[in-house]
């Protein structure tokens, strides 16, 4: 073991030869060796910690269960997991962070790239145990004076989070697929003629050529970079996928150059591993290789000289649905079995023969990467495939423009990809459940550095219900990346595909996501620059005990507190407020109905067109009127409500929402100040950088109830 | 349309063809043709009823999600469905019986055995939707002074329900599989060595001879009818499975018999329909035959005869794994593919090619029921399967023994079985999810008439965990089917298998089980007897807006309301109570500390060793000390807990527990009352019938939280 130093707050144990997974940004010097801190290590591979009765384990980004993660196993191996049940382990991210809150606090980061197992109070009662395959891993155990602190610790660790463009902060349209020009017009026809704001429309696997990579089908979209800029002149941006596997196609250029290239993923014998997923037969490019990175990277240029300004990759982990040799044993095997007399295990057996092709173990170990010069069999590093997908694609961009800010986000990641892209939470179903999972997860992402994530709206796979839309539209209103997505095969679910008083109220919802856009943006970006959670479990804001039991509200940024509804039938539900808070059932965007709700447990109604919003004590909400999409928005003109005790503060965060200089300090910020004057408000603004911002309307409410309005013009 | 008077409460409305499933009891008289009341039938086979936005829809039995049905769209087609997920619509019961509560309050019951759909707030705002598959159906409107006495009218139309015998309210244990004698007794020595209450132990399908029905291996219990004595003199009865489906095999009985006297259900040629289950390829018993229906129901006796006193029938929806004609087509299909240059969706196409064949609606369609010489193809009849084979077995018990009760129970099932046997809900998975689901079904079930009912305590499938195993333990305490039953292949789940702090959760938590038996045993009759329910959603019995929302408190028997824990590392929940009431939070049988909780919502905690078991004003709840086995039980001398007001009063009823004799009126009354007399109370008994009690110890607490403690000797 080898022990370093990477500042006061953390230290790095490393064992054996450690894989450079590039997760971590800050070296450290090594130091005299000292035992590890906290954890035991019991095995070779395998480190323990005996938990407290009361300790919570927070962390593991995206997976399933509870905020707190007790009473599971989980394991870190990307998985294309589209059923994301209970009884699972691992989803498609390998997130190895957690935190220890409780006797003892403090942060483990396992920085590995292959299967880790993380047994949080389930084998044996107490014991958390992390196991690795080998033993060639460093540990980093990280110390902070609170929760927060042990998360911004770690994120300096790992570098800054990746920052979209703005207009990724409007409401977004997918499915799978919206097959050709005219479908799309008519998709974006349906939101304009309903009134319903807009950013992008998303193009999933069938706008490419035989599922291709940078390939456009030209008999549905035959001019497609003029389709592209005659939709941004109606204002919305497409947003085409990008899958991992490469066709095998003689003559496709993307093929040629890779084999020419060796720049695809190798069998044992050197030659190119040949698997399949969508395009049929296909090659891996290899992501660990620098010069293959690169080269995919580039390749997004053919898109992007056409218009687009976004990504979505996908198949990442990478998914397989079979490989060559796979596809041969199984045909053989049942070759075999036929005209036998099975018995019934056989014939389950054989059942399984081609559904167990997928993603199957044996071929993860069967195909190697190109790290300079040296072959890694893939089981080894398998976690750092879709992280590099998108470091490809997030270098490209800098070839291209590298003070621009694409979208992009993956369904496959590690920590590490949180600099070079967002996530969406995978293939999901539509069901209550999973609306209630997609909440519990927010938190623990944005503790790995996650910060551009949602889920798929209303759900991915199965039909959806007209409650389900609304309920989980008017949570996604909160999250970074808020996008309605469904599969093939599903009922419809944009929100015009509804009754009229469904879509009437997914409608209002997304307006109110664009008149959170202030709030939304300037919480984001502060966050992500400050190393800070933009969602939070109660727990890191108060210190209450009963707050450690929530886990159906989170903290919202800095200023609000949400309670979901996430129940079919509901029409209210319960709460905790750990101190007096200010609710807004917000209805449209311009309702103005508030309420005080006192500290303790309360029930609340909540009617199926309203969105719960809590305003927390002398904090500022920020709104805007909202436009039809985040580039026609004025941003002149704000609209704040203060829930005032003796001062409310806030710090409203903005700059041109599009390129990277905001990282050398090119951003502006309004400093609001309300005071309670007795029985008036004082109001003092300090606006540093240039806003265009020149009028604030205040909406102070104090604590006894009073609403005393100010409007306030900036010079 | 012929319409049908049948009492002063129910109409029958009978369109086309009706085939006669003998659920209903009672025949009417036909009166002059008048409108269907409330529904209007929009097509041939489709009724329809606009709700109200606030009308809660109750019913349905055996289904996903709520107990309000608003929001989904269900399917009465019983089938093995073991994954139980929201999106489902139909599991293994058909049970088309709902209540629509709200402006116009009404029963509708169904009487057709092929597929129904109920589209309940779905598909379109507010409409109710019946489709059937034709127009050969009755349909019974069902009016009544309240909720409860809607479901008693219906109750009185289709016949009083099964009861078990009382030994069949104590703890079973059962997995997938003991295999042999040794481990049969190993599993009693661990529950012995733990000293925990123990009634039954399952056989799973292993038991048998190659799966055969009415067989036993030799080889794993030599000699079975000295160990089924061996096992009953140390307290446990052996309850053996018994499967659907005939092994095709020359010199076995069953099937000789079978074929000699055409009890097989037959192919379009008149040939016995060849299918595979787990025996490999089968026929199906025609239990639509009245003739193969006795027959099968007499082969009962070979385990009766070894001394067995209950089964539990499985895979009678029926299950198909595949069948004869679809195997051969799938293999062909295979054969066509291999070497092909297969496309994406040929190669799903292939990979769900053996998948696709279990229980596939083309094979539903291709076997046929003689009917009194008719020829009834099956699809049609569907649901009736596992009804019949049930009603195959009861009725072979009273052939054997007519006035003896014996355990039964079914995994698929129609309204009308209700009067044969109980029903498990299938093959659920260790989730939370089911723990809550579980819950929901329950008082579904007790409006459909099926009374005995459980769940797979710990859940079938998958691996629980220590905290589900004991919250789930915690719920089934009150059902009275509660057996722990748990998958081939998962994590060990009797209570013994887990460590010693959740093991003597669990055992107090059956010890409280037994303790609660009187009240139980007592609770179950008198509903069973009165067409009551044992399991009420809170709105059956309080009048308050409020308690129409609640979906996870109970009302169980008339004393007592129960609010379960079912969230992973919960520590308390809310609860809303219409009325004081009086919480015993038990830990142990002989724990005595109450809490009286206000009218109102609140938050209370319950510890991992703690159930929540509200009292009700003025209603009384019975105890006696737990036993080794209900047989054990001493009976002679029990608790009482009053919540005192005015007066609690309470009928304690019994009987032999193992005859039908109850049914003539034998059995024993208790009339328990306390009075309140202003510091002291008065206790009155009124003994009907021979009751061994001869000790009542009483407990009054009052409003006042004052605890009155008197002891009453019985003459």
């Amino acid at each position: 073991m080898r022990v370093y130093e990477i500042n006061d707050h953390i230290k790095k144990y490393s064992f054996g030869e450690v894989f450079q997974t590039d997760t971590v940004v800050i070296k450290g010097k090594e130091i005299k060796e000292q035992p590890l801190e906290f954890l035991k290590k019991t095995l070779n591979n395998q480190f323990l910690y005996i938990l407290d009765d009361e300790d919570i384990v927070y962390g593991l980004g995206e997976n399933v269960r509870g905020i707190n993660k007790r009473g599971w196993i989980y394991e870190s191996f990307c998985t294309d997991e589209f059923s994301h049940l209970p009884n699972k382990k691992s989803l498609y991210g390998a997130h190895n962070f957690l935190i220890v809150y409780g006797k003892e606090t403090f942060g483990i980061f396992l920085d590995y790239p292959g299967r880790a197992i993380f047994d949080v109070d389930y084998s044996k009662r107490n014991e958390l145990k992390i196991t690795t395959e080998d033993d060639n891993l460093d540990i980093y155990i990280i110390k902070g004076k609170n929760l927060n602190n042990i998360v911004q610790n770690f994120r300096n660790l790992i570098g800054e989070s990746y920052v979209p463009p703005k207009w990724a902060f409007g409401y977004q349209q997918c499915r799978w697929s919206y097959k050709n020009e005219e479908e799309v017009e008519e998709v974006l026809d349906n939101f304009k003629a309903n009134n319903i704001p807009i950013d992008c429309i998303y193009l999933d696997i069938d706008y490419m050529e035989d599922f291709k990579d940078f390939t456009v089908n030209k008999k549905n979209f035959p001019n497609f970079k003029s389709f592209i800029e005659k939709m941004k002149k109606k204002g919305v941006r497409l947003i085409p996928i990008i899958d991992a596997g490469v066709k095998i196609e003689e003559g496709y250029d993307v093929y040629e150059e890779g084999i020419k290239n060796k720049y695809f993923c190798v069998d044992e014998n050197n030659n190119p591993f040949v698997a399949a997923v969508w395009p049929g037969v296909v090659h891996f490019p290899d992501f660990l290789n620098k010069d293959a990175r690169l080269w995919f990277g580039k390749k997004y240029k053919y898109l992007i000289d056409q218009g687009i300004e976004g990504f979505w990759n996908d198949m990442n982990e990478p998914a397989i649905f079979y490989s060559k040799k796979g596809l041969e044993k199984a045909f053989k095997k049942i070759e075999e079995a036929k005209g036998k007399n099975l018995g019934i295990y056989d014939f389950f057996d054989i059942k399984d023969t081609f559904p167990r092709l997928a993603n199957s173990m044996e071929d993860y170990r069967s195909f190697y990467h190109n790290v300079d010069g040296t072959l890694v069999r893939h089981d080894k590093v398998h976690n750092l495939y879709g992280y590099n997908m998108t470091r490809a694609a997030s270098e490209g961009f800098d070839y291209i423009d590298d003070n621009k800010r694409f979208l992009l986000f993956s369904r496959a990641s590690m920590i590490g990809m949180h600099r070079y892209g967002g996530i969406w939470t995978g293939d999901n179903t539509s069901s209550f459940e999973h609306l209630e999972l997609n909440m519990k997860m927010m938190p623990s992402l944005n503790m790995c550095g996650f910060m551009y994530i949602g889920a798929d709206t209303a759900g991915f796979g199965d039909n959806t219900t007209d409650d389900l839309a609304i309920r989980w539209s008017q949570f996604s209103i909160f999250t970074p990346l808020f996008r309605n997505h469904s599969a093939l095969g599903t009922r419809r679910q944009e929100p015009y595909a509804f009754d009229g008083k469904a879509t009437e109220i997914i409608k209002n919802s997304i307006e109110i996501r664009y008149a959170l856009i202030p709030y939304i943006y300037s919480e984001f970006m502060k966050a992500t620059i400050n190393n800070d959670m933009y969602f939070k479990p109660m727990t890191f804001e108060y210190n209450d005990s009963f707050v450690n039991r929530i886990e159906d509200q989170l903290i919202v940024g800095d200023s609000i507190m949400i309670a979901p509804i996430y129940k079919q039938n509901a029409k209210g539900r319960y709460i905790y407020l750990p101190e007096e808070m200010l609710l807004w059932k917000a209805k449209k965007y311009h309702s103005e109905e508030f309420e005080i709700i006192n500290k303790g447990h309360s029930y609340i109604d909540v009617a199926i067109d309203e969105i719960p919003i809590f305003i927390r004590k002398d904090k500022i909400l920020v709104l805007e009127k909202p436009a039809e999409n985040i580039d026609s928005m004025k941003n002149n003109e704000i609209n704040i409500v203060a829930f005032l005790d003796k001062e409310s503060e806030y710090k409203l965060y903005d700059d041109d929402g599009k390129s990277k200089d905001y990282k050398k300090g090119k951003y502006n910020e309004i400093n609001i100040k309300v005071i309670n004057k007795n029985n008036d408000i004082e109001v003092k603004i300090d606006v540093k950088g240039n806003t265009s911002i020149n009028k604030i309307n205040v909406t102070a409410i104090t604590l006894d109830g009073k609403r005393i309005l100010k409007e306030v013009i900036l010079n």
